[in-house]
């Protein structure tokens, strides 16, 4: 038998994914989800007008690899010339290309301890070495962060404002300070996946042209286009073009750019929808007092529950969700795990998962 | 001012782009294309059924990571178990994926002169270096491609069959044979976008489980989905699985997951699109002759026409037709660089592209 010569690092990777989706679970179950409350999607969809744009668009037609449209209409809502926007296939993507064109071998990359495994699959996958900082009181602790980035001479430190999966926040003018003790030469890649959900107060005022930050926004949340794939890059020219040495041109799909479009300049829907998933993080906060558990203040579309143990109590709790039909999620990682996820959804969504909590809290608490 | 720390390999690659899309033509002209017939796209669209089940899709939530529907359906119809099948964001985003498994700085690749460049883009890019045998009678020169993968130790052979841009062709049994003669451990990375377009006899048979090849495929030709971006990759089972390692898990757009399926099961409507495809070729070929120039036979859902001239008198064709709004492109290399490329089209593109070319001969002979 031959033997297949793959790269050093591609043979040493692991085959372990970053999540397993729904469909998986699903499939395993032996039923669909009566509730799809763990990826953090917008159960209220994308604004009528993104619809109807994707089912118009020529699918017989390669995207435009410029994103050309989707750039300038971004350029326009940020007041941000789109010399310092890239679009591309998801946050994911463009968390892909930018760890390619920055970590290899020897390279040091600072994260924290149970943020977004993604991104610490990349620097994997790139061959970085990753160094993690724990949560402080359920926060990235951005003084230890950056501090980390100063001691392993850091390319890139990640942090996601508002954080996921516990929901929490720094305020903008913290970041604004903390930016002032990230070491030379780092760039901080600010992962702004759920800004749309978070008050005012939370994005810090950044120059796109500062040398420091890359940040990455997403029309999977708010905007209820994960099934699109489109996220964009905000930050310096520089590194805005290298995405065109190492970026898949030719990858965004026609349609999503046009979605992704039309829910842009539908900024009413947004709106609206932003106020259905305030109600349903508020729902999900009073179920949870009412099952005697502490739900995290939130500024994403979802709310991190503290079930009042530990991660096996908590995974127990999912388990029994999941078991009724309940798609949710959970970090990964201690002391987070003591928590569960649940991603705002409609009255239906959530009357269902008030139904299945008390349940599945005794049954966990009679298991364990 | 910082100095951003790329990687080495990252700070020296160019910021050339492997093709500049006709949108972005259409802004320089200022004009839309009248007739788009350079991205061999099919103008026929997608079947109806994949454009409704792309319609109805969720939108608001993530694809399947694991493409389960996709890969069963494309399993049943192909005979071949799905654990020698994965899905990705077009062949494209797949060939990336595989170059980055087996290539990095001191591995050898070998390829065509004037084969797909995006495939070059890719080894580039990963660091490697591509070796390059000239095509032989507007041929890509099968004995001449893996005599030189047995010279260099080449890891990766790079095939297109049928061939783009020329649309030529080697027989089933030809490739079959040329099989025997490929190096140990080497993947011979067999590219069957246009595989759809040829008639029978061209297709090798070739054991899934062969650990010498991977065949790429696509909804982007005759299918008529380039603009949702769904490719597979077809192959042994330890490479199948080692794309985990690497690939954008959550990459896949949904609903192209859902319009791949439907467009799948619509086998009339191919069968219907394929009479079209060839019926237009005939007429690219009717039309070209009329000229005075020769039309190469093709197995692709393109014909290459050759101008009669050198690279640049074909240029000045190519761009006179451009100026009227006909969108063609043309082999970038010498000797195929004399020709032009035309994918098919309905009557009204030929019409134009039939009224238009005369014109474009006439001045592209007064210029040169």
């Amino acid at each position: 038998m031959t033997d297949f010569r793959f790269t050093q690092l591609a043979a040493t990777l692991p085959s372990t994914v970053p999540f397993v989706g729904p469909e998986a679970q699903e499939r395993s179950l032996g039923n669909a989800f009566a509730s799809r409350l763990g990826a953090n999607e917008s159960v209220f969809g994308p604004s009528p007008k993104a619809i109807t744009a994707m089912a118009e668009s020529d699918h017989w037609k390669y995207g435009d690899p410029e994103s050309f449209d989707l750039r300038s209409a971004l350029s326009t809502h940020l007041g941000i010339d789109s010399s310092h926007i890239m679009v591309g296939e998801g946050i994911d993507a463009l968390l892909g290309y930018l760890v390619r064109l920055f970590v290899g071998a020897g390279d040091h990359v600072v994260t924290s301890l149970g943020a977004y495994p993604t991104f610490n699959y990349h620097v994997a996958g790139f061959g970085g070495t990753l160094h993690t900082v724990p949560y402080f009181d359920d926060h990235e602790n951005l003084e230890g962060l950056f501090a980390k980035a100063v001691e392993v001479k850091a390319k890139l430190v990640y942090l996601a404002n508002p954080d996921n999966p516990m929901g929490t926040w720094h305020k903008a003018e913290t970041v604004e300070a903390a930016l002032e003790t990230l070491p030379n030469n780092c760039i901080l890649v600010l992962d702004e996946a759920y800004i749309e959900c978070a008050s005012g107060g939370i994005a810090p005022q950044i120059d796109p042209a500062d040398h420091r930050v890359i940040r990455m926004r997403t029309f999977s949340k708010s905007y209820g286009l994960a099934g699109a794939r489109v996220g964009y890059a905000i930050g310096p020219t520089k590194v805005i073009n290298s995405f065109n040495k190492v970026r898949n041109h030719f990858g965004m799909n026609r349609s999503a750019q046009a979605g992704a479009l039309a829910a842009l300049e539908d900024q009413a829907y947004l709106l609206n929808v932003t106020k259905k998933i305030i109600a349903g993080k508020d729902r999900i906060t009073s179920i949870a007092r009412k099952n005697g558990l502490k739900a995290l203040p939130s500024a994403t579309n979802f709310v991190t529950i503290d079930c009042g143990g530990d991660g096996v109590f908590a995974k127990s709790v999912l388990e029994q969700l999941i078991a009724q039909g309940i798609f949710v999620r959970m970090p990964f990682v201690a002391p987070q795990n003591r928590c569960i996820r649940i991603s705002s959804g409609t009255t239906a969504d959530l009357d269902l998962f008030a139904a299945a909590l008390p349940g599945a809290l005794e049954a966990a608490k009679s298991a364990n």
